[in-house]
């Protein structure tokens, strides 16, 4: 197989995202992977590689086929308004969340229409996203709509190496994940958590895994302490696990989510179901904050996404971590070679 | 000062407390820090030396000031029944959580007394404690009703050490601990959490922090997000702050509990307020399970005791880890050197 072809989205112009792009590029390691262009603005890109001062041209393309990209050639598909460029660096502008919106829409066809492999996409603002009028929570749930998919998912994803001891890194993915921490009892259903356990299996198997062992964690502190602590163990997620295991997902739940985010970092699972965003996040981020991936699941195109956001407070200084960007176009590489019919 | 007279609870004699005690026991810094003597039945602790195969004597004796100890001699005040040395290794048994409940009933009282300096135990089994008929969720609520409190709070305590990068290692005090999840949101209250900064505040200037900086979790996603995740952050937690902070106390927050966690791990924090058990235990737990301790705060004695249960999986088989009661013990140790009239 060729090496797949992914679209790198720009983000905001005004955070991280340029200057993660640039300064992933040079990395043999990406060109190794796969066949990289961005989809942006070449000024706003441009401007990244005079700031980190490297020996890279930028080359605006018309299309992916015209992409032809090496250490020193970054190809960029014009995408976004000209406005885009004229977004100050590090702070919040509605001209900034159009851009990265314009980005992510052309990027996103591209894959629908099977012209590339898959996405990659540098963070966008929220709240600027919100200002230029696309009320999203963020780029998941804009692309499941683009894709006309209900049963998504968020996986936070870690490759292997310290200090992780698994072969294949550590998958968690959350069953409910942006809202308030009240509202995340009626979203629970056996359904929804025997549903993630599904994606979870599937993405660790196309991350090369024969048989993943998936933890499915406990709502509860000591998974409830046999009651005594709220049911929600007995009533929801043991009989999700049961689903999971007739569908033949070698899944273990419900575990105190506490010792089991321990034994998942120690090789005792590839990967986790969480119930809410804190209980993966608080372990993702203490395991490997930088270098976590993103990574939407259930989706009929590829995408991974660096799991920090615009971080406008270190933006366009010059010092921003690339670690994050290099594990996504990585993963998603992993995941267009092992691509089949299947959503992932 | 001389050094703290300080009582070992044996714990449940099925579980790997006693081991733990011996195992720790011939270490130098143990003597150099305290006088330690045990609290308990001298054949389990006899059985814990053979089984570990240590060059450590057993004397019984009748009180505190006969405690010669040295590392090669274990005093053991014989404070439990008889029928302590009949429970088997490794199983749960009434005849086990007596014999907890015995040692730590004594070694409390000597404590309230101001016989000993402190005490250090080793873990009880909560189902053995029922079935012995003393319903307690565990030490800390059966500690805080001898001493007569209320305002009390468990707070796991990892020393300073990698990853640590703070000075005075890292103190996580849970708001609400041993409930549901559910029933969280009703026990949360600006006074409530207020207070738990205070116990935070106090216990690490006692570990020698000038003005520890208190770092406050939010407890939705991303710190509710503006008001669109909940607003528990905006009623409850903001108001606490400042009621800390007009108390003096270097409090932040509320902050997204997963970039708190990373944050704290990094050194700008020294102590965490966390909203429930999860979000404290899972990150202390994978920063470092072994040797985190466990401090009772707000009780007018000194107590600590490791994080870890009876395990009676890993019971009585030679292999239990000693690192959790070192540093209980060097924690006590401490505390008990800094001991001034207030209750930590």
């Amino acid at each position: 197989m060729p090496k797949p072809c992914l679209a790198i989205t720009m983000g905001d112009p005004a955070g991280v995202g340029p200057e993660t792009i640039v300064g992933a590029w040079p990395h043999a390691q990406v060109h190794a992977a796969a066949r990289p262009f961005v989809v942006g603005h070449p000024a706003v890109i441009e401007r990244a590689v005079r700031l980190l001062g490297l020996p890279v041209n930028v080359v605006t393309i018309e299309s992916p086929t015209a992409a032809h990209p090496t250490p020193d050639c970054i190809p960029c598909l014009s995408a976004v308004g000209e406005t885009a460029a004229e977004v100050p660096p590090a702070l919040l502008d509605a001209r900034g969340g159009q851009a990265a919106y314009e980005a992510l829409l052309a990027a996103a066809r591209l894959a629908i229409a099977g012209e590339i492999d898959g996405l990659v996409t540098a963070p966008l603002n929220k709240a600027a996203l919100h200002l230029a009028g696309h009320v999203y929570p963020g780029h998941t749930e804009l692309l499941a709509e683009l894709c006309g998919v209900d049963d998504f998912a968020m996986m936070l994803y870690l490759g292997p190496g310290e200090p992780l001891r698994g072969p294949a890194g550590l998958g968690v993915v959350h069953t409910t994940l942006h809202m308030a921490l009240a509202d995340v009892f009626r979203h629970l259903t056996s359904e929804e958590i025997a549903a993630k356990a599904r994606l979870a299996d599937t993405f660790m198997r196309r991350m090369g895994v024969e048989r993943p062992r998936v933890g499915v964690a406990a709502l509860n502190p000591h998974a409830g302490e046999e009651g005594l602590f709220g049911n929600e163990e007995r009533t929801i997620i043991e009989p999700a696990v049961r689903i999971a295991r007739e569908q033949g997902i070698a899944a273990t739940g419900p575990l105190p989510c506490d010792t089991l985010m321990v034994r998942a970092r120690d090789g005792d699972f590839d990967a986790i179901v969480a119930m809410y965003h804190d209980q993966g996040h608080i372990a993702l981020k203490l395991l490997g904050m930088h270098r976590a991936v993103n990574v939407t699941l259930g989706l009929p195109i590829v995408r991974t996404s660096v799991a920090h956001g615009t971080a406008f407070d270190k933006a366009w200084q010059g010092c921003a971590e690339t670690s994050g960007m290099l594990e996504a176009i990585r993963v998603a590489a992993l995941l267009a070679r092992s691509r089949t019919s299947a959503a992932i």
